[in-house]
């Protein structure tokens, strides 16, 4: 997807809702918990209750790989019903890879070509030749990590050069060489306030993918206030726990889509 | 394991080598190709041929996931395999994961119990909480990147602070807080020469996982000279496509043995 369509879809739904698929085996509905493909059944249910008041879905791998091969099954067939029944819908492989060049070159293979998502998150730790061979692929994205939403951000993303750069900062100015907001977003938890104005000094264009509202905490005002690109919105707010564990009786997907259409709302009305 | 159990073993085997089990489908003899459970079938050959000259294994994660389904099979199948005949090898999950709290935890449930591994790769970029939940697991193990082999190391991890202390070593001092050197050992490449010294400046005590030996151009006796502990070694010095791809004919798994041999032998001759 380009970010011109991005963009339109945003515009569109007046929402720029990224809804998690965190799936749990161990927090699924009762009635699911012995059903055979539990976990394809509760993201297909969440999926059709939430797809429109989103444009974008994000899988976490570590709920699905936790599973071993059913678990990759999972992720698999969630991806591919996605994309054959909302393909307007940006598909984001939570996986914070990031490897050497020839290594993470088999990463970006096995989640662009094999599993077919749009994007996928990269740490940025290993530097350059870790990062870019996720690039160039027509229509897929690089989410790289900037400013997380954890706690543990402040151990290492705070540090300060000697000029008062920050090592968040040097990754923002540093990737921007390797390519443009044409190809690459980055992570920017909900809980960091006014630092989107720190983040906005050095990615203006840049879309950002926003996790931590709701169950970490992050305000929805806040991001936008000091994070949105006017006209182009350039955000993507990320919430899981809070909409697909609703409710935990046979309503959840409606209760899903009752929470997915609520913070939609909210969206629209910051979008204007 | 424990740190005397790993130590004991180098001790007795005369050898602190690693092999990676950078298995890649592409790449396998021709003989093998076209058969099913090909790659498992090779890493067995691998195995057996090199296992009286190591003291360790590395599957990198990227090479099965890359595979989907199939490849998550391969690599359970590799681990239970190495687990049951070879009780005494150290197993490495490359996987170099990290993400905030509950995620982290699911992560180590996977690998540690489901996968059962000794240790798994961690990337330090999202601080404490990304790294303490696969802390605690009775004999397990935490590998954390501090100064890595590649090109694109120089990016972040040099970067120097105010008191011009570096990233790694900002990595190493924080880290030293969170665990001791019986359940962390640190990543750093063997092309990083006589940083060495540096690191054991901050981790006298630390197992250290080396990679970058062969393909990509480290010194093993230059490792050793700056890196090793007297007594106690305090390295896993790893190689894998100068041995798993020794040969590409149906001698595949001798010449993988013939070149494990030549490595622990040097490491013999070092460790004196």
């Amino acid at each position: 997807m380009t970010r011109k369509e991005l963009i339109e879809n945003i515009r569109r739904k007046q929402s720029f809702l990224c809804v998690g698929l965190d799936t749990d085996i161990r927090k699924l509905p009762a009635h699911l918990q012995n059903e055979p493909d539990a976990i394809v059944k509760f993201n297909r249910a969440i999926i059709d209750a939430t797809a429109p008041y989103c444009v974008a879905y994000k899988p976490n791998l570590a709920f699905y790989e936790s599973l071993g091969v059913e678990g990759w099954k999972a992720l698999e067939d969630t991806v591919k019903y996605i994309r054959e029944k909302y393909p307007d819908q940006f598909i984001i492989a939570d996986a914070k890879r990031g490897d050497i060049g020839n290594t993470s070159q088999l990463y970006a293979r096995s989640f662009f070509e094999h599993l077919g998502v749009d994007s996928i998150t990269v740490a940025p730790y290993m530097g350059r030749d870790s990062v870019t061979p996720f690039l160039g692929y027509e229509g897929k994205w690089v989410i790289l990590l900037a400013l997380t939403s954890n706690p543990g951000s402040h151990d290492f993303q705070l540090m300060t050069d000697e000029n008062g750069k920050r090592l968040f900062e040097e990754v923002l100015t540093k990737s921007a060489e390797w390519a443009g907001p044409e190809e690459m977003m980055y992570v920017v938890g909900a809980t960091q306030g006014r630092m989107f104005e720190d983040i906005r000094r050095y990615a203006p264009k840049s879309f950002l993918l926003v996790p931590g509202v709701g169950a970490q905490g992050g305000s929805l005002e806040e991001v936008c206030r000091y994070g949105m690109i006017p006209g182009e919105c350039g955000l993507l707010v990320n919430s899981s726990r809070g909409i697909i564990y609703a409710s935990s009786g046979t309503d959840f997907a409606e209760a899903a889509g009752r929470e997915a259409r609520k913070l939609a709302e909210q969206m629209a009305t910051l979008l204007r």
